[in-house]
């Protein structure tokens, strides 16, 4: 680690730190493969426990971050994200112990059944191997993913923005001494000590086979270049373009609640619904109320010539408002004809991310629920439910849309695999 | 007109012939998402009555096959995998049956739960989309493909070797024909119908989005090409190299008799074993006993010096013999110091595929199954053993090695991926 300080940063030099890092991640996953429950939560609660401890040293860093980015002139959303305060390490804590408190997936036996022949099947959950993260600002998402890695047995590359770099150093070595607390390789978690852009292309290139797969947590140009460039799998989500479509069948206030809700709880999360589809069939009673409701809580509405009749507040939409995550208090609305009109919208426009019906009707939900090909679907509830925390898993590493393994969000049970085993009495297989 | 334009302006011809296979098969995908079983089933069924009708256009066209691949000097093993009989048509056919028999996956809710605010979650089972299948040259896998597709609700486009072409045209209009009589979609099953190479590349680029996985049947060639090019999910395995491990607590009758068995049974398969390790704890007892039943049923044994002092006939072993798949009547032969240094020759040289201890000492089984990272790892059976319907699959794709999604013999469970599907009654989240 003392030469990985002292690096000058050059491409070669790059190379050979994250390739040292990738055969110390390789071996302390093999460790944590068999690491007992025990030794994993002992040292989630010393990590909580050196959080609070170390919170004037995290604070201490996380100003010198802060400070380094408001003299590059960053603001708002950007400095919200990255400054740390004591509460925000409590959570940190709180969540760590949280996933300490999940059952372990590791040696969990998924199915088990006996053959004929007496060969007795089981199929047994097993860590995937080495996790890479790449994020952004938020230093959390350190002790987070950090967290729920150890607690599913694999090792963890963390790669955080640069603007945190000192954030989330402070975080990690909390981490670290958790770990060496419980007995556990200090190596298991651990964090890339220079800000160099191609660390992040080796790690996309998954570091001599020993990632096995590469989350992405961050903006869409971030998440575009690790779709683009990774040749190891990818648990991650390019937006969320999600939708709420209110049925004819829909309860108004119900709809007014869930379209507040799910747009304007908060606007720059993946679940917040950025399109909402009314029904044709009950414009004439629900439509003015649902805009009223938006505009009047500080949204922007945007739509066609039918919708800007209803309120003269409404900003005309053009075709490129359906394809367009806002991640702000703005939403496009637009009619179409029953849920099959949404489902049409939906697999045209949408991102296979999360969307919700609104109805009283028990067929058109069902149809709805069994026919929009997205992670999450629901019937009668708010699409800011799509989190890991929310769906009880805990914590999260993130949301994938994608079909293969992961999907939805992305828990200690989606961090894991499985392996057959099986178990017999001398039997061979006839010819 | 010069030969390089004609030759681009074929290369675009391939290109958008495969891209509107695509195109095609992504519409019949989402058709299929929500065919009925029955209408599933009675495809499979009218399909396997069909192949038992046209035998005799099958056999002629597969007599056009095998006497081009005679002509051109193909023989052996590879002619007898391309010859089709009536057997083998038979066989075919009840494959479908059986596949029809399989409880359908699409829609089976694998987990559900409730929240404390009332949300009702269900993880619920849902088709990949279009499967991309590239195989060499045995004609049934067109069959089992196609069916395997079928009943987990995805549509399939099938590239065989250009040897196999006329026979797999003869079968797959047999599964058209069930898929029409059934009122599916012909297009759920479809041939790519040239043998211009360039129809893989671009199946291995997905068809601008349309196909979801790729599996690769066939040699290592084929594999690694598939394995460097794609750019979307592969499940498959590059080799086979299966151990099986003697401990010093086996029984020998039951050692001698699962190492010919994971050997000899057949050579050729992916689960056949290539190397034995035995414990030298029982070298004494076991190793001369078990080297010469191998020897004895007609199988090479490489080994060192300990191992050719165990037998005359024992050809000498160099470093290369350890990693080398020989899918033929050779076996290498070499002591270990116990489980330990079983798990760790297995860990070096192995391709996480399939591995067997034989052992009375139910600790050393314990360990040997809980940390050799294979897909299938076996106690006290043969290596053999490693196939789908072995494991009461029904039938198998084909078997994964990579941790990702499918691990193992990849059934119809393995074509499937999930939703959440989340019903309320209005809840929308707290700050």
């Amino acid at each position: 680690m003392d030469a990985a300080l002292k690096i000058d940063q050059t491409g070669a030099d790059v190379k050979a730190l994250m390739s040292d890092i990738g055969r110390r991640a390789k071996a302390a996953a093999s460790e944590l493969a068999r690491a007992s429950s025990e030794a994993k939560n002992a040292a989630l609660t010393a990590m909580a426990d050196r959080l609070r401890q170390e919170t004037t040293t995290i604070l201490a860093a996380n100003a010198v971050d802060v400070a380094a980015a408001e003299s590059t002139g960053r603001q708002g959303p950007f400095l919200d994200r990255l400054k740390l305060d004591e509460d925000r390490i409590e959570a940190m804590a709180q969540g760590l112990e949280e996933i300490a408190r999940l059952d372990d997936p590791v040696g969990d036996v998924i199915a088990q059944w006996e053959r004929p022949n007496g060969l007795k099947i089981a199929r047994v959950r097993v860590p995937l191997g080495v996790i890479g993260i790449i994020y952004e600002s938020r230093p959390n998402v350190t002790a987070d993913a950090g967290g729920l890695s150890l607690k599913s047995g694999n090792a963890v590359i963390l790669r955080g923005g640069s603007e945190s770099q000192q954030s989330a150093q402070a975080i990690h070595a909390c981490l670290a001494y958790g770990l060496s607390q419980a007995g556990l390789p200090e190596t298991s978690i651990q964090i890339v000590p220079t800000s160099d852009r191609s660390a992040v292309g080796e790690m996309l290139k998954g570091l001599d086979g020993a990632i096995d797969v590469i989350v992405p947590r961050g903006g869409k140009s971030l998440i575009e270049r690790v779709q683009q460039d990774a040749r190891v799998p990818v648990f991650g989500h390019l937006e969320g373009l999600c939708h709420v479509y209110v049925d004819g069948a829909a309860d108004l206030e119900m709809a007014k609640s869930i379209a507040l809700n799910a747009k304007m709880r908060r606007t720059g999360i993946c679940g917040a619904a950025e399109t909402l589809l009314v029904d044709r069939a009950c414009a004439s009673t629900h439509l003015k109320p649902l805009i009223e409701t938006l505009i009047d809580a500080g949204c922007e509405v945007r739509g066609e010539e039918t919708i800007q009749a209803a309120d003269a507040r409404v900003v005309a939409a053009t075709e490129a408002d359906w394809s367009h995550e806002y991640l702000d208090a703005i939403i496009s609305v637009k009619l179409v004809e029953g849920v099959e009109g949404a489902i049409s919208h939906i697999a045209r426009y949408g991102s296979q991310h999360t969307e919700a019906i609104v109805t009283g009707d028990q067929a058109a939900a069902d149809a709805f629920l069994a026919r929009v090909d997205s992670a999450i679907v629901l019937h009668n509830a708010s699409t800011q439910f799509a989190d890991g925390g929310e769906f009880g898993m805990g914590a999260e590493m993130g949301i994938a849309t994608g079909k293969m393994h992961a999907r939805g969000p992305v828990g200690v049970e989606q961090l894991t695999s499985f392996k057959y085993m099986v178990r017999g009495s001398g039997q061979t297989r006839p010819a």
